[in-house]
């Protein structure tokens, strides 16, 4: 259930709503909006019993949540929400362009390559710094010392740093250097992990489990928010299909679900959803027309000699330069700008 | 193997050149593109032995095709399949649009939307007149009646006329009224009506089988291709995934995909792609970003009251013009036109 | 809805339910058990209106079915289908072994594949006479002279026939040689071929489709069904999905999942459910003790010759001879035997 | 690569190959078999250069492994591994039955449901302490004070504690009350836990990821043997797929597929391969036939009042009594026993 305050409800009002609700045992979640507060309330509604939560001052009304998750629901928040970090806006107007390689090699590669796609138009630079791998003898990443490089290219071009954090106990380690988690798809239901991002104060990318549902992915976000988080990006990066010709498939019907069952952005990471360097630039002009709030996409200089093998699936920076021009007449004409 | 000729190579030439090839029991397909003419050599190259068909007049030279369809691969002819039918093209600069109902269910109907997707840009109507439904207690379509009001509607608007054809001994019935068949996703693996429509001389739309990896999709083409009707137009439009939120997973990475294999046009149909109204107009923009040749969308004035229980997929004229006006600037972008 | 009748409802009283059914333009599906007999009552219950079956002689009652399948649900049929065709029963204790190459590819070699798998235990030889393959170019099958050996191998060995027909025009053709009609996992949704083998006298095994639900595999079923053949055989024979270390993935689960919902016999086919000839004894003795009534396997006396490449998964008559000594007691321990 | 020593090599001759291969920087894993010592060598090969390990004192003979797991592959020991605990043994020729609740729920219901299943046969009582769910607002299981409740299991019945760990930070917490650590299909990649439970020196059962190749299961497994220990059991529990009748798809091809690539033991878990408790006994059956050298199964005493909703896939006590008498024919025909 979700208590929806007037635009007038003064803070008084609201903590005393707040204080009803946690007076019998259920939990209750602060949203402020810029237009009104809406509070979720959060466990068994039997325990409300006949308080008239609707008449308490400052109420405007109440409403159910059919959805199994709540906070991470459009009926919970009607206004989508827009996350500030670094400078720019995720979930606003202007798509957010993240870009980089698979992971960070040396501290040349990744000012290089910062350099780049900064040029071309990016705002974050990605790159792994602890690398998830589906076996125990292929590179995991150069870790405390690849964090240290992605500052280093920060300080040197500005953009902002997203990388991935694979474990609670390097989540403060990673939230030192990083201005953004990224939660890969191996880890979506690594619930101790969500909940440890959902207690720091930095944004999350949470990117989708190769096979979940929709609905299981919101309800991962829903851990997240409900530790008190409210910044989770979801990210869209293909589902595991019966195909073999790409590496995964990916799911553009996610973005307009997504946008409709919440108010989360979401981005969408072409890179991995093809897995094929010569469909990336198409499927990225895809998935900014199905409404993607932002892109997370493979760059590097020198795929060829990429560590992770991932290269394949990597733009050259001029590739990348030349998609960021072609993608502006379509932000346009989806009512955004890039 | 293909055999690809001088620009400047006489009739004669190539008439020899396909005699050589069928004196020792191989199939030779022709292709006549604008520049040169293409010949393709089928069934089992040892026959060859030493013929010398590089050294032949008017041969320039002569090349392996790797894949496992020969005729439908993009190494067997460069160039991209224009198909020109009803007065439009398929597959050049300008998107093709089909629309209309799931089944035509009566003359009004059909006439009444034909004209609303006429005047909103439409190219072609589309309609069931046989249906296949998964039980068979289900509406199967007016059939031959449909047919007919289909041509009535073709009659009052110019459009072209795009109807499913389920089996073989219907479709010179259907070829009688239809200008391009339509072949559907449970049809894929009919090989029998793959090559009945290949012995037609019009244009087949062959949906992708909603398990066929985009190698099988092309091995059918191949069969329609193989019995000499060139004129394939291959239509994604979903695919079976775990994810049950919408009714099939839209495969947009096929696009670029059978771009860079194949040289036939893709077309794309949103509405089976999602099954959701609210989700088509976001992914028909994606479809075109992607590059589709076209799009294949149900429309339906009155979708509450459609026979066929697929309302909840079909736009309202309304949204469908409005859709159109919006895909301009996004066609523009990728270098099409709408 | 289904009209149950009293144990000793006569003819008479049967014939005028039907006719009060039909009367209003319903249709009557009469099954005929050992016991009693049930009608079906198919299609638009609200035309019966008032008209009180419940009270007429003979019944006993009515039930509705729930199932979007009637005649192949359970609660139509309570007792479990059992089909005589060549001296022997499929559905009964005794479970039904049907054996044989992939494809027909010459009297010596089907026959003495026959003698083989009869010495072993078979009651059926199976071979493709004409084979649907994914591409064109694939050897397709020797037809009709295929058709004409196995009725040599029936007439050496005594051994039913089992192989596949393709298309609507065959069905009489394959129906003059067969003793069981197989339709196969690319032409589930092939609704005309499902009605046509309806309306053979004939039994039919139906294979899975390769993405196809339960549900909608009991619906293909209703279509041969409805069309007055009571004779259907379920054939689980692996689905699609994300594994490629196996052909298919045998989903067992199906089997006593169609025993629950349906009456009809199922067998499996775990030569294709594996593609691997060795995994498929351990995955047949599965299938016995998943209480599969029956067995479809490919034998090859020299598989490595095989002309369709499904070598790979045909097990050598010894293993076959062998295999089928061991499901013995597991057949036993499942109230079975073999 | 492997090296396989002679039967009668001694430990200093071992010794001395082992201090060879770590003398390069290759890491040098020991496999102590009943016959012979395999020592795997793990790293780049090419760092040993021209040391001639094949004529070092007690070497046979030494073996590439072509998989990309190498210490999991039957390759690298031909022997399959047996795995004592609690005075049984996991691999051997008697099949290892665990069951319970999906949750402890109380001291009184485990230790209940400890005594039913104790009765029947099983030689491990299972029971969730901490839960992976799939949204924050579901039971996530009474931790510690279950732990302690299975502790008063064990004590009253003798049955070994199999339990689910789900986070690094609490694998010392787990095993000192566990015989068995669990490991989800939600935490299969959950890489860091994998190296934690590798670095226990108590027995790991591995499930399946539900969208997991065999191949990215080996590997998962390949991080706990890297670490050092050995005793890993592997346990398909049904991936995901397109069938939505049943929870999952419960994979038995898996099961001979593992015998054949690995020496590792596999158990089945049919409660969650189903999801429906009608299907699970016949299912069970079935992972027997398959090969399976045990089983995980849901009991619960009272299902409709489970804490986890997961009641509709546990079986009765009596149901699980019966099913254990109706497998030991089978077991037996496969040449085990239970």
């Amino acid at each position: 259930m979700v208590v929806i305050t007037k635009t007038d409800a003064t803070p008084g009002q609201i903590d005393a709503i707040v204080n009803r609700i946690e007076g019998v045992g259920l939990k209750a979640q602060v949203s402020t909006g810029e237009q009104r507060t809406v509070i979720g309330v959060i466990g068994d509604k039997t325990l409300l019993g006949d308080i008239p939560l609707e008449s308490m001052s400052g109420v405007e009304r109440t409403m159910p949540i059919t959805a199994p998750y709540k906070l991470a629901s459009r009926q919970f928040r009607d206004e989508s929400t827009v996350i500030a970090v670094n400078g720019t806006k995720i979930g606003g107007r202007k798509l957010t362009v993240m870009a980089g390689p698979c992971a960070v090699e040396s501290t040349e590669q990744i000012v290089t390559i910062a350099h780049l796609v900064k040029k071309a138009g990016a705002g974050f630079i990605r790159g792994g710094a602890f690398k998830p791998r589906t076996g125990p003898y292929s590179f995991q990443g150069f870790g405390l010392e690849a964090l240290k490089m992605l500052v280093t290219a920060k300080e040197e071009t500005g953009l902002g740093i997203v990388t991935e954090v694979l474990t609670p106990n390097e989540v403060e380690l990673v939230g030192d250097y990083t201005d953004i988690f990224q939660l890969g798809t191996r880890n979506m239901t690594n619930f101790y992990l969500l909940r440890e991002v959902g207690r720091a104060k930095k944004p999350v990318i949470l990117k989708r489990g190769m096979a979940s549902t929709i609905e299981e992915w919101l309800l991962a976000a829903e851990y997240i928010l409900s530790e008190g988080n409210p910044d989770v990006i979801l990210c869209e990066r293909g589902i595991r299909t019966f195909e073999t010709h790409t590496r995964n498939t990916l799911d553009l019907n996610a973005v307009p679900a997504i946008h409709e069952l919440s108010h989360l952005p979401i981005i969408v990471d072409p890179s991995h959803g093809t897995g094929i360097r010569s469909l990336v630039c198409d499927m990225t002009k895809a998935s900014v027309a199905a409404g993607a709030d932002g892109l997370l996409l493979e760059v590097h200089h020198d795929p060829d000699h990429s560590m992770t093998g991932d290269g394949a699936q990597s733009l050259f920076p001029e590739q990348f330069e030349t998609l960021i021009k072609e993608l502006k007449p379509i932000a346009i004409a989806v009512g955004r700008e890039i």
